[in-house]
């Protein structure tokens, strides 16, 4: 059975809405995709390292639409892990675990791993919107369309735009 | 520069000394090294998992003796990871990077991975007191010595008792 890494910022976690509101929350302004695109959040957002490290901020994170029902069909016909940079964040140990159990019920804990550099992960296949995430893996790479990524040459890898589009590619 | 992946508990963390310590704390009983052979430390101690789940197990478990030097030099000619299998017990995680912070300075969150199974685990070397994750890791493999291990055949991996004898082996 061929193991899958799975990103959760990003990718089933979507963080970016979290830094929307907390930015409107904040100033009253709205950031439009004009403003976001190819841009990281810390570009977009002056005080990105606030949201991230301010309680509930990936406790309530919305999930990706249609990542669930494709995630748990994927479950079933790979050995599906989700991979998360979350060392650098400590504070998000928790609420990234328990969001997992909420929204993602048949993720076991043994499928679960927060590391900090991804350079140590062996898998298959990996599902990522970060490039540092994707260049140094030597499977097969399957790019997540972020607004940071998305003016970006994909390279080698494979671009998605959203769940359905990974369902076509892994579950034919 | 070849990857090691470092295991926390039984390798760096003397978490032993903190389930004789809790036991004899509750039973006011001493348990010896005959009592401890050979078995894993739930069949040892009754409540261990209570002890495990415990604020400040793994938080003030000794260093095992020599780990810090060692490692420190080896973080020199190697890429050192740290990687726990935490993920079952979630409480852990704050406990453990803190715990590490505090006696591995020199250890960045890049380097530290919390996980649930090791299979996903890519590195050319690996040290583990538990076969589970040895077993399936196709580096070179290094068992280091535990009560749980003590009696058990080593089979293809090199067996350590301490951390000199790492030294001797990794570092010639």
């Amino acid at each position: 059975m061929k193991r899958i890494s799975v990103d959760m910022d990003g990718v089933i976690a979507n963080v970016y809405s979290q830094f929307l509101k907390l930015y409107t929350a904040e100033t009253g302004k709205i950031i439009t995709l004009e403003d976001a695109v190819g841009k990281f959040e810390h570009e977009v957002f002056e005080n990105a390292y606030q949201y991230v490290t301010s309680p509930g901020f990936f406790r309530h994170a919305p999930v990706m639409e249609g990542s669930q029902q494709v995630l748990e069909k994927l479950n079933d016909q790979y050995k599906v892990f989700i991979v998360s940079a979350a060392m650098e964040f400590p504070t998000s140990f928790g609420e990234k675990r328990d969001w997992l159990n909420e929204h993602f019920p048949f993720i076991g804990w043994q499928q679960m791993v927060f590391c900090g550099s991804k350079e140590i992960i062996k898998a298959d296949i990996m599902i990522d919107d970060h490039f540092k995430n994707l260049n140094y893996f030597t499977g097969e790479t399957i790019l997540f369309t972020q607004p940071h990524n998305q003016l970006a040459d994909e390279g080698v890898h494979k671009r998605v735009d959203n769940w359905q589009q990974i369902e076509q590619l892994l579950l034919p």
